[in-house]
């Protein structure tokens, strides 16, 4: 008999060799039926695989993370198989599984593989799959290991199986289908239900641009077609959504050739709206006590030396700066803390001095290879919102409830209203593994913990995953599409008062260490901006948005109105242009619903003898004939119903 | 005979061999008296040189540059002959003049100059000046001159004389003394009146420091008693207001070794200061058309070889920065032009879009040798409040005197009202020089020259003066000390419009060259920081400084009150501090002096009772109990009578 434990921690004793499923199904016929993965003490296993000692299993369904890699693993032997069928003389390479779904790296020597292929592809697979055949793994020796791909003529598997070890090797069959792995697959293909081929590019064999080019096929799979359907439709709409689509689309920002990828230049629409947002948010960082500094963009070697970001990220960074004379070197800077820590080291502190909370929009430059940029996402100069508060252990509660006060106003006025929090904590085990005293780390975690709960944050703890330095606390955001971003980390730290030797004066007359805690609730205005174009499609709060109204004149003879119309708007502190162009109204309007502006205004005869505005929602809605005041009223309510309190 | 023409265009007869001092006789008794140096055909010449050909003659007095050169050169041949009599032994070097003063460097083998001999050479030197001895230059044969060196052991003379050709070289005689020398003396010792040595410091022989170290004697001197003083009274103050010194005393700015020098850190009163600075120039430049852009710090190499920079600058910058892999290219960006015309050819433009006008507050990166820097005047990192102008040439009149207004608000506003203006045009005689049609250059000269008269400049013409891509106007500002800085370039640009290939399609459905007009009224937030600190002497304009008023409780139980006060003031938008700490009014308002606050308000039990505040204002003046309405107006109305309007 073996003693297996459940993630619940409940101990059952099985026969050995008992499998996952069988586990499954002595808890409920319900669960067998869903389970497609496992995972035996931090190994993922089979749901066929006998397991022979005591452990630990997790059960895995469609709706664990863990489940879907084995699904679309799964789902890449299918495809592997179907292209087999399809494209005989084929080399197989790779294939595993990604965030959305997969992808198989062949070779093709006869021929090649575009979109108009695609529907063949996913229907020969769907046969496939409908066959419901088992993954069977097995285990073989590197000899026949060998031979079998040998004799396909598969240099790429030979290359693979070279650089393993004899007994560790297996295959997997599946139907007439086999290939070598590692294994982690779902029962049988007959639980996949919809394949869909995304795309196909082309990939160097093991990334390397001196090895032989491959093809690329990229793929999706669902256990249902329904959810097949509602994927697509979200890929139709984040296309849409896509911020550097809209980003061109409402000339927010660019890129150059000559200044460089992945560094954004902000044309005049972006810059106003990076501005407004930085405004918003130092409005409330000034209400909770933080004083802005001013600090440069490059630090001498010894800085990052001291801080020991040097030693950590040197080589793969943007390299020295050398002086013509004078043999100095300088570093473009990667973080703005240890130029904060300098400015904090300018003078002596009391504990009554503190809290020190030093905030900077700080632009850092960090190399990133070029195959990784992406739009604003993944760039490499960017703008933090970056703040430091210095504090004594004592005060970390309440700063800490502080930060999550302004962070949560920050994703609220911002419109984010789906956000979990995770909080990141020591690994028990491994002591060891952190810096500074035990008594400090415990203060730290429960001072988060704490705060999470009293500010009633939804919240789940981590242990394990907290950085060498310090726990912390990030926000996990949903946006309209659903997608998962990480937003506004807060972040305990004892390595750099300590590296950079900050102190105070406690009430005792010593010198003491401070804590410091890391924070910015946008996270980079780069990335922020990208995500708030995708979130709300470029319908920015009101409050934010460039333009908030345009006024449309039938006609020439109604522009002086129209002038008069926005020198009220002007007064009243609403952001409104006036369209004189000689064009009709109906293409005025389509313009305006293209530019994402709020509020329509057309005045023509009736609207400048009433002294009226007709108002047009964007999308349509048709707000009639209204005074300035009722307008100006109608906007401040829905900002102010936006726009929370702080 | 010879004819001398003067700088009035006159031409006079002379007999050949008369000299300038000859020149200035026959033209005034006055004049002669007050001559003391002279230029003939651009050479600087003795008053006392025999003028042997036609040629034009100018003649100079102490209120002169070039005068006070030839005194101040004068008086190191007295001062180093005061040397040479208490210090047997000494080896001159070279002896120039400086822009305030001279130095001699001296080898002094066998002892030191320090502050405390100081006097005792004035004394001599003095004592020299008073014999009235003449200026004597006559030519040497290099051979004699050699030995004459030789024989006084003067290795640094042997090699000066080295590496002169013969027949060029020169001795001045006056009195006992003798020194080699190209000339531009006064005529006679007796008319320096006061000599004031004011410091000793080392320097290698030819500022090479594999070379000896010679000691260099700084001084200067007057030609009456009166003006040394003066002089010295404005050094003493110029030193109380060393930006420096007030930046420290004021929180204002620091610097850390291991940032780097020349590199600035901003503390939160100088952040907040210079954001303050930043948000009133924005506020005029909205109103003036202009929109904020945001660019990158760095940029690929190939858009400084585009821009021309790379070529000219290159060498002496900062050097490239290289990514670790991809062999990419990049520089800290030595200014922000290049970004704007990258974001100018985002686009295409009609005429009728034009003009654009991107503001960007661009921090730039420019090398200097670590000996040149200079607190925030001479730094190796700068926050330029940058604008670029993109019009068509029609429009540059008109945008050149907006920029005007712009820059007389910006210079009103904060206190400068002593400056002139200098336009810098071609030099008609070397066209070759300037790139641009001839066409362009004289329409844009004149719109300079129009646009200074029209809005009252008091502006000079300096022909030559103009970079080779276009004319330009600087404002030459004079501070409180009256000494003169150049602030608030205005640069028309041909160039850079050639080299980024920008374009505008004209009414003639025809591409076309727009013009671009450099600007930035400040230049960069440091030196104008740093300068409006010494003319200011730490006390900023109402409307700018840091803290405008500080609310003193007499004792412990008024603090309440004083925080009543001090919510009352921010509703005002006044700027306002409690001091609450255990101390004495007295050191308080000590500490308020220091700190530059322009008004304490002390709040004792009158205060209280009648709902008052007893207003002090810095440096004294009692303004007595008055309501805090009262004293909103009181700051509301200085804060008008110094802020221009727009």
């Amino acid at each position: 008999m073996i003693k297996i434990t459940l993630p619940d921690g409940s101990v059952k004793e099985f026969e050995k060799a008992t499998t996952p499923m069988e586990v499954a199904k002595s808890i409920s016929e319900g669960l067998a039926r869903n389970v497609i993965s496992a995972k035996f003490n931090e190994t993922i296993v089979e749901t066929t695989t006998p397991l022979e000692t005591d452990g630990t299993l997790t059960l895995f369904t469609w709706k664990d993370k863990e489940g879907k890699t084995a699904f679309w693993h799964s789902t890449s032997h299918i495809v592997a198989q179907a292209i087999e069928e399809l494209y005989p003389g084929v080399k197989l390479t790779i294939g595993p599984a990604i965030e959305n779904g997969f992808y198989y790296d062949v070779d093709l020597p006869n021929g090649s593989i575009s979109e108009k292929d695609f529907a063949t592809i996913e229907k020969k697979a769907l046969e496939i799959a409908r066959g419901k055949h088992d993954y069977k793994m097995r285990a073989v020796s590197k000899t026949d290991a060998l031979s079998f791909y040998k004799e396909q003529d598969n240099e790429y598997k030979v290359e693979l199986i070279e650089n393993l070890e004899d007994g560790t090797i297996t295959f997997c069959d599946h139907d007439t289908f086999t290939d070598l792995c590692r294994g982690g697959h779902i029962p049988n293909t007959g639980i996949v239900k919809a394949i869909k081929i995304l795309s196909v590019a082309g990939a160097y064999w093991r990334g390397n641009e001196n090895n032989p080019q491959l093809t690329r096929i990229y793929g999706i799979s669902f256990p249902k077609q329904k959810e097949l359907t509602e994927y697509l439709a979200l890929l139709e709409e984040a296309k849409k959504r896509d911020h550097r689509k809209l980003g061109k689309e409402l000339e927010l920002f660019t890129f150059s050739q000559k200044v460089g990828q992945g560094l954004p230049l902000w044309l005049p629409k972006g810059a106003a709206l990076r501005e407004r947002l930085e405004n918003f948010l130092k409005k409330a960082q000034k209400k909770a006590g933080y004083e802005m500094v001013v600090t440069p963009h490059i630090g001498q070697k010894e800085l990052y030396v001291t801080s020991g970001h040097y030693e950590k990220y040197g080589e793969d960074s943007f390299q020295p700066i050398h002086t013509p004379k004078e043999g100095e070197e300088f570093l473009l800077k990667p973080m703005n803390c240890p130029h904060h820590c300098e400015i904090y080291n300018t003078k002596p502190y009391s504990y009554k001095e503190l809290p020190k909370r030093f905030a900077e929009f700080g632009t850092v430059y960090r190399y990133e290879q070029s195959g990784e940029l992406h739009g604003l996402t993944r760039v490499r100069g960017f703008t933090q919102d970056d703040a430091h508060i210095f504090c004594t252990p004592d005060q970390l509660d309440e700063e800490f409830k502080n930060v999550i006060d302004l962070s949560l106003y920050v994703l609220g006025s911002l419109g984010f209203e789906n956000f979990t929090a995770q909080v990141s904590v020591r690994d028990l085990d491994n002591p060891e593994k952190y810096i500074g005293s035990v008594e400090n780390w415990e203060k730290a975690e429960q001072a988060i913990i704490n705060a999470a709960k009293e500010k009633g944050l939804n919240f789940i703890v981590e242990p394990g995953e907290a950085a060498f330095y310090g726990p912390k606390l990030d926000f996990m955001v949903k946006d309209a599409l659903g997608r998962q971003w990480q937003l506004g980390t807060i972040q305990v730290d004892y390595n750099l008062p300590e590296r950079f030797d900050l102190s105070y004066k406690g009430s005792d007359n010593e010198l003491h260490r401070p804590v410091m805690i890391h924070r910015a609730p946008f996270g980079s205005m780069e990335r922020f901006i990208a995500l708030l174009l995708e979130h709300t499609g470029g319908n920015f709060p009101l409050w934010l948005t460039p333009e908030q109204a345009i006024i449309l004149p039938v006609s020439e003879k109604h522009e002086k109105y129209a002038e008069k119309v926005l020198k009220s708007l002007e007064n009243n502190e609403i952001r409104a242009l006036v369209d004189s162009r000689n064009e009709t109204v109906g293409k005025k309007i389509r313009e305006a619903e293209m530019a994402k502006i709020p509020f329509m205004l057309i005045v023509g005869e009736n609207d400048e003898a009433d002294n009226t505005i007709s108002v047009r929602r964007h999308g349509g809605e048709d707000l009639g004939a209204i005074s300035i005041a009722t307008f100006t009223d109608l906007v401040n309510t829905e900002i102010n119903s936006t726009l929370k309190t702080f």
